[in-house]
């Protein structure tokens, strides 16, 4: 039976087609020997009733600027959201039976935007309702399209923090056009979740955070249509559809049964499951068509006239994000900013004086804040986030996740290392460049004075996957004037002559005081070579080669970070792709756990500063 | 005026400590010239009334165990705390004036343990809270103490979402020994909270979560005192109190004034609010006394009988860690266990089987997890938290914070690399060892055996600081007999001759991968040496420089893990420290988005199965 229905099936032919999905989570998991069929099957009747008669979805055209947009929250119930592919005809039978989550194929374990009609890969829990909140903050304040935000979670990722700092942030900037379908299974991985079907405390949990909480039986075709019909009409506030399932939903035996999570049917149980269901359909169905509207405007970029700043000049680096970013705006239309509360630190607060419609606060809350960067980035804008480097590491997860999301996230730590003083350790990013240099495909800067920032700012609006740009506390002379150029991958050598003796490298504060070293290092009559390493990931691997073969091996590098994964980390790669013999590397990084101090205190505690890089040197010189 | 009061201080007396504490919170804050005064000021009232009546606390005997706890959540109101440590009689005036914020001293920016009246570190917002949960757990289900713990949170870190993971874990285990004091001052850094003063939200979400909501104004000394004396009658549930206060309170011109977070009192000013609150104070302040209670049994530890794996059995190493685990509680009363929801993927569930008294299910909050283990470890518990390596990064700060906390964390992640295959990207760690070993005093353990799991589950006890195992997901021949040991920093030759041309270094997967490349060379006539190095941080440099050496530099290293900060990045830094001549290194990782796939198609894809190594081997041998 093949049958292509469109917009308006009435809830008999839906009821068909719910059983359709079923029947093929059960096949496309059976076939491929793993998946989640049984979380597949809690949810069949809402995306059923949501694909045929709510979701406005032209799946022909899934780029379509009036698209309503679809996050599976719950990634593991990919063989459902395959069958509705499948079902909408975009996806072949053969391919869901022989392609899912086979080598080489699109239809992975977890959903990912390899297919053409998912925004956000998902399948790390508690991530997919953050990231819709991104998409429904584009929607709504800068497309302004009247496209929705439909996430389908589960109940067991309730319990990440980050689905709590989805609500708060999709209630304080009102975005009715969120709609929140919570799959409540009662079952987790290896038991009962914490709250079982306890309907009413979800509920009250949802509307205390600011949304509008509808308790369904999700396995009642009226009940879920006039929830999703909700979307319709006028909401005061996000809306949280709370359907009560059971898990394995239709397979006698396995329904509501523990023991059945991550668990594919074998064959012979699956062929009496799909009995039981009414055996196999063909249904194809579309839903309701979007609005056609014009793509939102994404105008080409003009020339960016970045701030200037005079050499010698004292400027910290944070305090150049700003305007850079604030200039960088003016000439791009995608450009947009988001910060975790702390906008007059990391040096943003100028742009959100200019821009502040395209300025989002999140908060304390640094996972929704990358998070709505992912949403923001997969509608094509340039989403810059900033707060401490620190902080950033609230957000790993998610971090991680963007590539797998294929989405390019701007990020920028201020308040990096020791140099921050007083604060004390917990504030002290010392890990954020070997977070950021593990991510899939990453960028890692780390500029030195306010003009490479400026220069670096701009370069991240062209650079694909996640770029990192780390700043610093304290104010340093500005060092390059204005006509300098800091391409990615590159590198600055600020002091060389003929008869250099060693190499010293530094970023940051840490170049700073290789300058100092220097200084100190010639009144001893010792020529040292000084580079910027601006550019870590990609490293400048060849000039820095050049470098330390010119000063017989010797080098000395040194970073306010751990030893592990960062600048030091970055040149030893370098110089291991094409050995130097005789090579005499020095690295100087942060050892202990600091306390409070000052600066100079501090950066002496940890052995980076121009006293220790001149000592190391010498050591280098003497063997 | 000094006065030395003990117990019963009336509420007249209560106000004039509070004046105390502001005016030291002024006083110390200005002489740093850094810190939050303001952010102190609000939560004045609160603390003096908590010290001075309700804190059941031996100020000589800080490890008593009977002892009330104080987190503070909002740890930049350390001035606050310090001076409630110089009303205790703790701490001087000297040290609160000329220490604070100073290099070398003990009152650092944010509380940490180095004062022996501080549980665990705090600076990273949206941290105390879940740590305080993990020490209400060991009070009430370990120690069985009727200690109680107190957390003093701000308003603005209730956005974090791990506040929330807290709370409803709180509620789930019914800690009704955790009261929490959220001082709603309304003000956060740059502007005002997302719901300012909104009471009724506060208290919707915390009841809704599960706690008790008593909603106070914050300066109301007989308010603030009939909540705090609710710890002491008979709660069903966890104490939320929720105080209204002012930013600032009892400084004319600053109070509830924006602008002023961070920000101590200029000179001037300072004396002028002094005045205002009538000036320097020098109370003594005791309140009420603990009970007297023996400290919980920790008993010696006796041998542990590890579980015993057959040579060419084939065991997943995440198979070994809960057996492993069980062993080692049998003759240890202070190890516990956490996981994230996922015991029966982790391997823990033999544990949980075995021991269910001392195991936490935390649920899908990977955060709340570490925390407990944070809390849980400051009280003298050796707790093993496990969870996917994936899913491990969503506790990044947790981890990051807890050498700064100086706790012994025990983390095991599973479903290492591209390894488990169909599951796809979301689920792969590939992350993780550049997390781990980039945390400060961490170790960092990779087997590829269940003996040398096993083996390893036991050090772990051992060990200081961060430690980390990460296990496999599938299952492969186990290598060692029992009569092996593992130390930490050690490493083991598989296969060596005495005319070995080529060094293969593997842990995990790729050791197994690196066992067959050299079978494959063998075949050439080329004998490989290969090397387990299941102890990626520290790593035995020695061990692996020896054998490049007797290879005449030739090595390949392969590992399931980007390229930047696993088991590669250990080699090449152990390299550096005594360079060896002529090193020709291949280093073999992931690079690239994967997708799903078996096991072996994915090893292939990435380059570091055994054929991709066998011809990294043969590359170097040319060259």
């Amino acid at each position: 039976m093949t049958t292509s229905l469109h917009d308006g099936l009435d809830l008999e032919q839906v009821s068909e087609l719910a059983a359709q999905l079923r029947v093929d989570s059960i096949r496309s998991s059976t076939s491929a020997g793993s998946g989640h069929p049984t979380s597949s099957l809690s949810a069949a009747d809402l995306l059923a009733t949501l694909m045929a008669r709510h979701l406005r979805y032209d799946w022909d055209e899934p780029e379509a600027p009036g698209n309503d947009h679809l996050v599976f929250s719950k990634g593991h119930a990919s063989p459902l959201l395959y069958s509705v592919f499948r079902a909408a005809g975009v996806v072949s039978e053969q391919e869901l039976m022989e392609g899912y989550r086979r080598f080489d194929q699109r239809l992975e374990g977890h959903p990912t935007p390899v297919l053409p009609w998912v925004d956000v890969a998902t399948g790390s829990l508690g991530q997919g309702l953050p990231d819709g909140v991104g998409i429904a903050l584009a929607g709504k304040y800068l497309e302004k399209s009247p496209y929705r935000v439909w996430v389908l979670t589960g109940d067991s990722e309730l319990a990440e923090g980050s689905m709590w700092e989805a609500l708060a942030t999709a209630s304080h900037y009102q975005l009715t056009n969120l709609v929140t379908l919570v799959d409540v299974n009662r079952l987790g991985q290896r038991g009962e979740t914490a709250l079982g079907w306890d309907m009413d405390t979800y509920a009250a949990r949802v509307e205390a955070f600011g949304a509008r909480a509808v308790v369904i039986d999700g396995h009642d075709l009226d009940e879920i249509d006039e929830a999703l019909a909700l979307a319709d009409g006028e909401l005061d506030r996000p809306l949280v559809i709370l359907a009560r399932t059971l898990k394995g939903k239709g397979i006698p035996g396995v329904e509501n049964e523990s023991g059945w999570h991550g668990k594919p049917m074998p064959e012979d149980k699956a062929e009496e499951a799909i009995d039981a269901l009414g055996g196999e359909r063909s249904l194809q169905v579309r839903g309701p068509k979007p609005p056609t509207l014009e793509p939102a405007p994404h105008s080409p970029r003009g020339a960016v006239e970045l701030p200037v700043f005079t050499p010698g000049e004292e400027v910290a680096t944070r305090k150049a994000y700003g305007p850079a970013l604030t200039a960088l705006a003016e000439v791009d239309p995608r450009v947009v900013a988001l910060d975790g509360e702390v906008s007059n630190s990391t040096g943003v607060a100028d742009f959100v004086e200019a821009h502040p419609e395209r300025f989002f606060e999140m908060f304390i809350a640094e996972q929704q804040m990358v998070a709505a960067a992912t949403g923001l980035s997969s509608r094509g804008y340039l989403a810059f986030a900033s707060t401490f480097a620190a902080f950033l590491t609230r957000a790993a997860d998610f971090i991680r996740m963007a590539p797998v999301s294929r989405v390019d996230l701007r990020l920028v730590g201020s308040h990096a290392g020791v140099e921050i003083g007083a604060d004390g350790p917990s504030q002290m990013g010392l890990e954020d460049l070997a977070m950021i240099a593990a991510t899939q495909g990453s960028t890692v800067l780390y500029p030195s004075d306010a003009t490479s920032t400026a220069a670096l700012v701009a370069e991240m609006a062209e650079l694909s996957g996640v770029s990192y740009l780390r700043t610093t506390r304290g104010g340093y002379p500005v060092l390059y004037g204005s006509e300098e150029s800091f391409p990615v991958g590159g590198s600055k050598t600020l002091r060389s002559s003929e008869d250099d003796a060693v190499t010293l490298i530094g970023a940051g504060v840490t170049l700073h005081e290789a300058l100092s070293a220097a200084e100190a290092l010639a009144e001893d009559g010792v020529n040292a070579r000084v580079i910027d390493a601006y550019s870590i990931k990609p490293l400048d691997g060849a000039g820095i080669r050049e470098a330390v073969a010119a000063t017989a091996g010797r080098v000395v590098v040194a970073e306010d970070h751990h030893a592990e994964g960062g600048l030091g980390a970055a040149v030893l790669a370098a110089l291991a792709s094409e050995p130097v013999t005789d090579l005499h590397l020095r690295h100087l990084a942060v050892d202990g756990v600091p306390g409070s101090g000052t600066t100079e205190q501090l950066l002496a505690w940890a052995g980076i500063d121009a006293a220790h890089i001149a000592a190391a040197a010498r050591a280098a010189l003497e063997g």
